[in-house]
């Protein structure tokens, strides 16, 4: 492992997402019209939404940190790089799920009492510790596009909320060519990290839904997912070694490949989210970058046949990066690209492949699956599709803002189970969403498809639109817990890709059992004894902790 | 999933292994002549070992569990399951290391208190809460394999202990063809675990040296590793549940693949040593048996040769089942089988590689493996070596015994580390033990080989022989704490097989930090606050615990 000299970082820009909506306000863009007819047809009549609201239109519901609180902090990583101005605040209030979103729209916000950008890990060391002195709780913020209410500015039982924004934390710490290892500080980007593999022929090939603007830490904290998984395996796979600061220690853990020694404590630390600590720096796992990449598109006959089609090929391993299967509404809307959303309504269920690798073997791996999909009644298609799903994989979230905007809502879900339950699962959360939003008197269309899959199971991956009216967010919180209790009852989990943050905490127990929060608990208090790593996040934790 | 009408289960044999040795009795051999030459050549003179002792010669240096004691534990599984006779007791008095063979031929010698048989959760529930009542410490025994001390008699504070002898609770739970899942006891051997699931077509494919005897719990327990590996990933990577029952509660943890609800909980039980609680039942991805198996053998003209060519394959994933490279001395004595020792030396270095699946899938993996290995220098040899291997690969351990039997010390230690540091590595073990040895006056030959690959390094398996005297216990702890010095002052982990037991217990701080440690002791305190669950494992307790 060569350690870098004074590790390669890039310039850090201090841009945002558009604070109330996804990414770069500049890609901002309206409905394409055939959107907007598909809406009329499927909702009807949808009411223009409220117009969005500025930031300094905001008033936020608690005051900034106070002074002292802010000149302990400045003493910890200097004074410019403490901020409790009223739109940085705001711009640290929450992620990017939809109703983030619609909370942005409110004339009275929650946010954090200061934001602080640490640049070592000495930094990350000493505010940590100014928040334990001083009864402060720390909310680590990485890209900020958590969707499942991970960032939320919960003071639990303390005084006041730091925001830990890690962007200063960013850069190349070390890469090993040899064992195909590279050590990023947690801060770094998604992108980032991928310019300086590029530059040295290879390449991490994790591509989450938020690639352009997400964090390692991220990733790591929050055991990441990506389109490429069924390649590379999820974020978890690619980990090879982590550092963690908490409030009563420091960890490098990951020591060698296939260690056996005791349980392996890096996967401790993985969907931690926050509440163990903060990692500061993520070891990975990397590959040359593919000299051939092989998109293919497939067609079957039905969504069953479909998903027994990539059961083989995830049985039998022959080796895609990337399978994901479309049911027949997702279809329907041209595998749900932008561009293509109302176009010619295609039959069946669509099929993306992709294969990679040395140009001899990621022929054979594409050779190999396209013969277990032939003999699964799958039928080639136009390769075109699935170039145009890989063009448009990361735009879906403009979309979002735009049908927000249009008084369309729409959101994300998603879970996992063994093949054997998968379409029971899919049965029931789509009954749990029609059930739901006839409640709430919504016309509605759900999509799904199968985003990831296992020797042993799949994902299901759900977007929703819904016509919920100029104040969705009730509606729609009683439609989502509806939807959970669903997923728990068919024996799903309560998510496969975006991790539990506040919004799922209440269904976790279900999940992992009474005993299992005790020993989430248990680190917690461990390396945490005051409660302030992230106090909303992961479990409801009891006064007793505190 | 389905479940089996009353579990399938097999015939409950109350066979023992050798009671000073390893396996059946009746597969014991003497030294092959030209195992004998070759040591006279290497060893010189060796003094004969004292003749073995019989069970009824030897003291147990303390009595068994009071009667009230025992009437308690057979209450919660019937009298006829509580066993306190002196040989049940030294049957169970620890695993199979070197030092515990030789320490099972002194005069006095510890044991549990007693030996209690649970047929089911619900007794393994109850034979807990009996202990904590009583302040009786608990040791799970399942096939009695372990090589590290993890099977160790340590009461810690406590007032006796009790072997849970896991033998009992063996069988098919629950089998799923969909999903190729399988869910089994965690007592059922891994022998009669492939029984059931040839019945149905299928295979697990974990095949650990101890094989022949060890259990699913145990292999799950301690993270074992097999020689499958390569195609199967480590037990760990089978593992998708478990149930655990723990003196506070039972967890029935793995709910769905690719989950990202919380930290993977079934993460923190594997490698737990028995010090969290009893693992009761272990679900497993399991696959068709397959149709082709495809042994090769290969040549390379050194031992960094032949690492550059394994390194390519893990790291562009080949796909092959097995992959395994021996140095040059472990090659001189042909590939360290039994029945070839001391025949004709090889030069050079020999791998073994074995590719499965179905016939073409095989063949193109085993093409696509050749390319890269030819590519590397390698040279196709006798394909018989491999397959000689495969005959002979579970017949090792009786050797060890026929070693011993001569006076000849054989042990075996192993690590890992990435693929940069291996060869650093190497030569630190090498040099550690050709120095210890020294101090030690012994003359000795060291043997290894790369075992298991993965894309970012790989692990080394050392194999000892030396002329240590008639004591060799006290000459051995030291050169083993001597290796264990070098291995951690040069980056490697301090097991990639054997786990952490007591043996390496002192070592393990090294590797996690004391944070890490912290961590570990916080979840034993939350499970198990009377610190009944194997107390001389994995981590050594401080006396605040209790």
């Amino acid at each position: 492992m060569t350690t870098l000299p004074d590790n390669e970082r890039p310039d850090h820009e201090h841009t945002y997402m558009r604070w109330d909506g996804w990414g770069d306000p500049t890609r901002a863009h309206g409905l394409p019209g055939g959107v907007k007819l598909l809406l009329a047809a499927v909702l009807g009549r949808t009411p223009k939404a409220p117009p969005a609201r500025r930031l300094a239109e905001v008033t936020i519901s608690s005051p900034p940190l106070a002074a002292d609180d802010l000149a302990a902090l400045a003493e910890a990583v200097g004074a410019e790089q403490v901020d409790a101005g009223h739109d940085v605040r705001l711009l640290h209030a929450g992620g990017k799920s939809t109703p983030d979103l619609l909370r942005r729209r409110q004339a009275e916000q929650a946010a954090p009492g200061a934001v602080v950008l640490p640049a070592s890990e000495d930094e990350v060391v000493a505010v940590l510790a100014v928040a334990v002195e001083r009864g402060l709780a720390v909310v680590p913020f990485g890209g900020g596009t958590a969707v499942t209410g991970g960032l939320e500015p919960d003071a639990g039982p303390h005084r006041g909320v730091v925001s830990l924004d890690l962007r200063r934390l960013s850069g190349l710490v070390a890469f090993d060519e040899l064992a195909h290892e590279a050590t990023f500080l947690a801060g770094t980007t998604a992108p980032v990290a991928e310019m300086f593999l590029a530059e040295r022929g290879f390449e991490l090939g994790h591509f989450p839904q938020s690639f352009e603007f997400a964090t390692l830490g991220g990733f790591a904290a929050m055991r990441s997912s990506g389109q490429n998984s069924a390649g590379h395996g999820r974020f978890d796979a690619m980990v090879t070694g982590l550092r963690v600061v908490t409030p009563t220690g420091t960890l490098d853990l990951g020591r060698a490949p296939g260690s056996a020694a005791g349980p392996d404590l890096v996967r401790w630390f993985l969907g931690s989210e926050g509440t163990f600590g903060v990692i500061t720096q993520v070891r990975l796992r990397v590959h040359p970058t593919p000299e051939a990449r092989l998109f293919d598109a497939w067609t079957f006959g039905s969504f069953a046949a479909g998903a027994e089609a990539l059961r083989n090929v995830a049985q039998l391993g022959t080796g895609p990066t990337v399978i994901r299967l479309s049911d027949e509404d997702e279809t329907a809307v041209s595998l749900a690209q932008v561009g293509n959303i109302g176009k010619a309504l295609a039959t069946g269920c669509s099929a993306v492949v992709l294969h990679e690798g040395p140009a001899g073997l990621a022929a054979a791996r594409r050779e190999a699956t396209g013969r277990v999909l032939r003999e699964a009644g799958g039928e080639p298609a136009d390769a075109k599709l699935a170039a145009s799903w890989d063009h448009g994989r990361f735009k879906a979230p403009y979309l979002r803002d735009a049908l927000l905007a249009h008084g369309v809502f729409c959101e994300t879900l998603e879970t996992a189970t063994t093949w054997s339950n998968l379409h029971a699962l899919k049965t029931a959360v789509t009954a749990a969403l029609a059930s739901g939003f006839a409640e709430e008197h919504a016309k509605n269309r759900v999509l799904c498809h199968i985003s990831h899959v296992y020797p042993t199971g799949a994902s299901l991956y759900f977007t929703v639109i819904a016509g919920l009216g100029t104040e969705p967010l009730e509606p729609w919180g009683r439609v989502k817990s509806r939807v959970n209790d669903a997923i728990m009852a068919a024996g799903g989990t309560i998510s496969h890709h975006h991790g539990v943050g506040s919004d799922h905490a209440p269904w976790l127990e279900q999940e992992i059992g009474s005993a299992g929060i005790r020993m989430i608990r248990a680190v917690q208090a461990e390396l945490d004894p005051a409660g302030i790593m992230n106090p909303g996040a992961l479990v409801q934790r009891t006064t007793a902790q505190w």
